[in-house]
């Protein structure tokens, strides 16, 4: 037996945001293909090429002929969909698939989508990336109606709100429904005749359109989804376009009026992946000139540019080739992180415990030292980063942020904090300077941002992008946000099965 | 390595009607009980003594204050209910629970009940036994007008019906719902104000009432829910009687047209508990009477009584009884027998592999045996029963059914084989005495069997049962019998959450 | 989100005393078969047929030609054996198993048996049921010369024994190892040329043989074993006898100094299934027996004989046959019993949860009760039945039990309290009746159970049993018993594999 | 239910050898740590930063005063280890630990490190990095004399050797047992007095001595399990160095005749994680001069250098910085893959499935690239690598090796390929260029890959390191290779325990 005498370990719970990515989240990525023998295999790949967008839940909804079939797990696509069993269970060439990102709360399960819905005119399946800033209000009117909730995702209003439209044909069902709902939508639908996919009229969340045959069309958050099966990218979903394919072929359509696009301007900083394609430019491309400007807006002198690994490599690399001073590795990542790791005990955490990055010493000794990372949110990675390298002998550590300071939260689909929770909401750089410890702190500007993403300063006649999460200027009203409204009723244990 | 030179071995799958009880299964049993501070430990409790009713998947939702609580789990209660944590999550001082049966199709997950909805007037959940003959006429209207299915369960159509009722006040719209249906069902909802217990108008499925201290009152499928907990047994639901229990108290009322009830017959031969009470009445004495019975209708001589155990082992003891035959347990049952065991090889099944049962040889041997079993449904196991007890030396084999013929499917809650997959309906008793290999075969009467239950033949004055399985003659309209509706159309793997 | 106002569930860990079954344990039940090319799925079904003997594990240990190969797991064989898969990772024509009833400590997965050595004459595994009471010393002779022990069992110690012994021959190293160990034990061994069975001097423990074809033979715990399969019962194995069939046929051999045979007098009590038989003699009928004698020896009026289900109800047949009182179910078990459930709380305890029987309140009301059950160990259950029937109504209780107080722990493989957690070692017959609140309460007599048992009193000329559980008389040395050695030094978790 | 007219998807078993990386894997990390209250937690995030040098399982052993605790399980450490229950479990003040790469077949569970027994002179624990030469031989003596062997581990082999040691003092039966092994080894040992660190004669296998606090020393694979808690890097342990620490502090000696130290030359090219230091030199400069020297010897004009990540990337940024080349990320990594994905079917495969990686097209069009790796062994990432270029438009491919060509297997415990599976061993340079479809490829010389080491040729007189598996030069006799000793015996089915 154990002998009690010993000092006691006391692990104290896990504190996440001091080991969690000080990163803003997006919260969905989609894919739907139509027309392959082999859609769902093929859903399921491009799901996977999607895991950056959302890592908590996935899910896939096949349609063979008339009948629909269904998979949703919590956890990774490669872990619980990669298997015959699954794939095998999910029949039939047109299929539609979701990952997401965790919402607060334990209705876990419920949420996951695609939403599915038996409606009188045949099943009909819609995975959604976004988030509708009058979901609330919505919601309420179609639950005095008789509409019954199953989830607290928006995308169960949009499909109650097809399910009750007083069309009769299913797409204009979909079109009314979506002319009801505001904010950042990117869509992917799927009845027993057609694909949809539709994009919300000022193209705030991303959406891209490409082919593999004949008839036999995708849609997908990013281009990498295409990449991995070997897709052809034709083009980018329009804002305000909803495109239709079936038997008849694709169709095109823009139910909105019209108004000027404003994509989001994160998916360049960091959202997507470096190897996608936006508007037919390379991400990587992006990031390397937001390096560029950055090293033109904020010169000094230093012996290394060393990236704060991955996201801000493409920028760090940009920044070097700039100003000439070479490119190192000068903080290791350790690839085997977890998503969660045991908060050490108050002894153990002294010590300083490096779980998810190591200094390379030997780079970093007597220099002085140019960090390039993306973001900087709550500010908790960067006093730590920024600690380790001055502990591994850097003689001086200089900041440099490849996006402006993040001021204000995301409502169109983005899992930001509390404004109040924003470093740059609440300090000056003068003081987040001083918060993470750093020689110095310089953000690039919002026109070098422009710059870097089109070519021009930001103004009214050059292209526009939501960048409210920098300038507080939201692009579409806020419904909900005013409102106070009740919580939803019911807490849902995760579901647990019997022994297999 | 393995040495794969040896003999393979060809285990074939599961072959379930050789192993599987032939028995009738009841597909659900309810509990619920409100005002009380442990209410949901006590209804874990209640399901446990209910879990003979249905051993598929078990629910329960609990309320607390405006907040409404779910879990619901595949397998038995004691495994998936019987824990801290669980029960902690369920918090409050009212909670609903039901125990299934399972159905056909994968939608298991979905259709464990109690069914929640977030009506405009607040949280409510249903719990329900039965089986309602116009759901999916109901279904249809309802779809039409915008409702969005999520099971393919009865309950869920309750629910629909209650959340599109124009009614204003809650206990209305839930008895405009219930009129609309039609067949069995005993049911138990939960609203954040009341706990309500209902029973169809002819009482085909049981319902009783309990009380546990002043204001907490309990629903249960059967009295045993209520002894496990030290309850009070007060009386039955009466057949079409809807109780509320709120605040101000405990209120009867009836929202039916006044019928002459007709208790399913068979929760006597079968389904209920031998400990549990039906209109006061105790089961096992029942069982005993209709032993008694059958040993007045079918007179042998015989050594010995053997029940088929557990089911037979009542009406064994009333036989024996009766007629001074000594009573003994001449087949000894395996309680370790899982649900399901693999189909041995043929070359091991012709060894005559005894599973579940064994003969007790030293008793059976050249001995004239009675055999004593409930029912017969496609008489797979009393072939087997026979064949063993023969093997081990018994000299004849009578064997004596403590009820009718099974001659007609269930339509009220209850899981029969179709009509021409029952034995006794297309088998004359002489056929059938032969396809179990017995040297006879008798079945208690149907008027043996009602002297037994209520000391009268049946007839239109003394109390009427349900008793369509052995008669064909159903108390109700069965409107979706004739249609034919096209299948749902979705199907759901059972989700699969990540480690945790 | 939930409202933390209401009052607390305060569910303490579980007692096991109050739930679990009060009675002695057996460790073990061993299986082996040898040249049938179905060896293992025929010993999963062996195994299943003695899961009463030992429920908390099971393992298999197969040899095809030269190779051998294991399965082991927690849990019953019917869900850890029951698959395709596991039965076809152990091929070969000749196959051993072996189930186990837990012992205290987390070492569980590694006391598994069969124990299995690559000794240098070739593998050789080992099932066996009993106890050593020399293993303590035994172990510290072996370690001391090199020997690596890897679990806490006595199996490990025989292997050992084997392994290190200097004789040549296995057969020879396997006979030189029995001889250096004392107490009770059934042995099953595989080597890849035969299959062994061998049985202590005393034959405390038991074993029988049986055959299924030609060379094709059986040694197993109880003939329930030899049923399952169809198998030919050929006879006891006789205490200090050693069986081996190899391709030569099948061999005897006596290698031990020949001693009176005292086999476990308790098998008849409690251990062997009623269907069982020993020395060619049912053990239902033996029970029925010692039911006839209890009822000889301790005359009462009364109007029921009720058995303490299911372990008392043979002699409660016996009973009720032999004084003419009625027999009746007048306790109904709970079927769907888990091993364990959650403790309730104070406020629900004292409700008088009835998890495992129930009381049948129509047969008990007003009636003075005979209550038959096999033994008392604590006195737990007595006093929850007791008061559960007199709170059903019974007007009087009077406890009647199947065996004689059992005042001493058991050395040779059963699972018995400490001698001072005996109830009949503290207490008189009185002090019990009044401790389980019965109105009268008696055992029946040491040679009242030696007549039902043979035929005849207990004394020196009769067949004689190990008592000691009744008498304190060892038939064998004690060695352990009286040396304190250290506890074993290391404490193993539950293995844990990946997310399959 | 589902429409089975649909075109069945094939997907087929998946096929390793197409997806898995084409790399030399290392099989072990050692961890050990003594005088610390909080030693298991330390040894835990020691393990999690040496995860890279075995993902497949892990295992710990702690000693609390006399008494030892154990923990092992398939999988990641963060995944098994990373919580307080499992921590709690382990209490004590002195920890070893260790981390594995898969070896072939089912035997998994049972050769999890560390090795534990408990020895005449009380437990003792031994975890260790490497491969004996002579393992089997010696396994097959000690199974002679009567040592019963558990799993296929050369570990055991250590403890057993330790066991019948015919010394007395544990240290010199481990001593003992060190002399009479060969190969490759570094071992870390715990008994309840003291924790041992030793290495090899020739130090092929690595292991690091630091320091936390006044005795508590650390013994580790590489520095970057010291960085992660804090500790201080104090040296290598010294080929053929045995260091114990106990309660008189700590004491080196050397208890194997003086040879000129061969450490493992490959540790430089892939296995150490880039921020560990060998021999007080950092493993990312080392590769960086890799990168140098390649781009030396190997001149090409070239528009890109691209590595191919993660382990190409430090030698493509010294090839990039020598000959000013760009450095760009040519090629992106998907963060998500897991192990193993399902194979497509061949009309996915033939679509060019990009499960791992996928080219940057952007800077690739038109663009001669070279691509700089880490090595080659069976060539098959290296065929995908190069077609993904070219197809993302590159002009011109050339492809450049940091190490020699691969040509022979190595036996000092790194899982490589059979000789015949190596491309080098069966190609020339011009074949290899052909098969993997590159304009031009070249390896490092084994002289460059010295001096980026050590700054000098390969010959005798500067350091020497092992390079068997470029040369075939094997430093130590290697004497099972020639034996041919029959394979063990028993197959393991990994232990599967019941519901919790």
């Amino acid at each position: 037996m154990t002998d009690r005498n010993s000092t006691p370990l006391k692990l104290e719970p896990f504190v996440p945001h001091l080991f969690e990515e000080d990163k803003f989240h997006d919260e969905c990525g989609v894919f739907g293909i139509c027309n392959h023998p082999e859609s769902t295999a093929l859903t399921v790949l491009g799901l996977h090429a999607l895991q950056h967008r959302g890592q908590e839940a996935a899910g896939v909804v096949s349609c063979d002929k008339k009948q629909f079939h269904s998979h949703k797990s919590l956890g990774h696509v490669a872990d619980n969909f990669n298997s015959q069993p699954v794939i095998e269970s999910l029949p039939g060439d047109s299929t539609i698939g979701h990952v997401r990102y965790s919402t607060a709360g334990g209705a876990g399960m419920r949420n996951i989508q695609p939403m599915f819905a038996d409606l009188s005119g045949g099943g009909f399946a819609v995975a959604h990336n976004g988030n509708l800033t009058n979901a609330r209000l919505l919601r309420q009117l179609l639950v005095s109606k008789g509409s019954i909730f199953q989830s607290t995702s928006d995308s169960e209003v949009i499909i109650h709100l097809v399910a009750t439209s007083t069309y009769q044909k299913l797409k204009d069902r979909f079109i009314d429904a979506l002319r009801r709902i505001e904010g950042g939508f990117a869509i992917v639908a799927l009845s027993d005749k057609s694909l949809i996919g539709a994009r919300d009229p000022l193209g705030i969340r991303p959406l891209v359109l490409g082919k593999l045959s004949d008839n036999s069309y995708i849609f997908a958050s990013e281009t990498c989804a295409l990449d991995i099966i070997g897709a052809e990218y034709i083009r980018d979903v329009e804002p305000g376009e909803l495109i239709t394919i079936n038997d008849d072929g694709i169709h095109s359509m823009k139910p909105f009026p019209p108004q000027k696009p404003r994509p989001c301007i994160f998916e360049h900083v960091y959202f997507s992946r470096p190897d996608s394609l936006t508007q037919g430019k390379s991400i990587y491309k992006v990031r390397k000139n937001i390096g560029i400007e950055l090293a033109k807006e904020c010169k000094i002198k230093a012996d290394l540019v060393v990236p704060v690994p991955d996201s801000g490599t493409p920028a760090a690399i940009g920044y070097a080739q700039e100003t000439g001073i070479p490119f190192e590795l000068g903080i290791i990542r350790n690839h085997y992180v977890g998503r969660t790791f045991i908060e050490p005990s108050d002894q153990i955490r002294h010590l300083g415990v490096k779980l998810k990055h190591n200094a390379n010493r030997g780079e970093l000794e007597g220099k002085i030292v140019i960090l390039v990372d993306d973001s900087i949110v709550r500010g908790t990675t960067s006093i730590k980063i920024v600690d380790m390298v001055r502990q591994a002998g850097a003689k001086e550590v200089h900041m440099r942020i490849a996006s402006p300071p993040t001021t204000d939260p995301c409502y169109y689909g983005v899992d930001t904090p509390e404004k109040d929770k924003l470093l740059a909401s609440r300090m000056s750089i003068e003081e987040m300077t001083k918060y993470i410890g750093a020689d110095s702190l310089e953000f690039i500007s919002i026109d070098g941002l422009y710059r870097a993403v089109c070519d021009a300063d930001r103004d009214s006649d050059s292209p526009q992008y939501c960048d409210a999460c920098f300038t507080g200027e939201y692009p579409t009203t806020l419904t909900d946000k005013e409102q106070d409204t009740a919580p939803t009723q019911i807490s849902f244990l995760n579901v647990i099965g019997p022994k297999s």
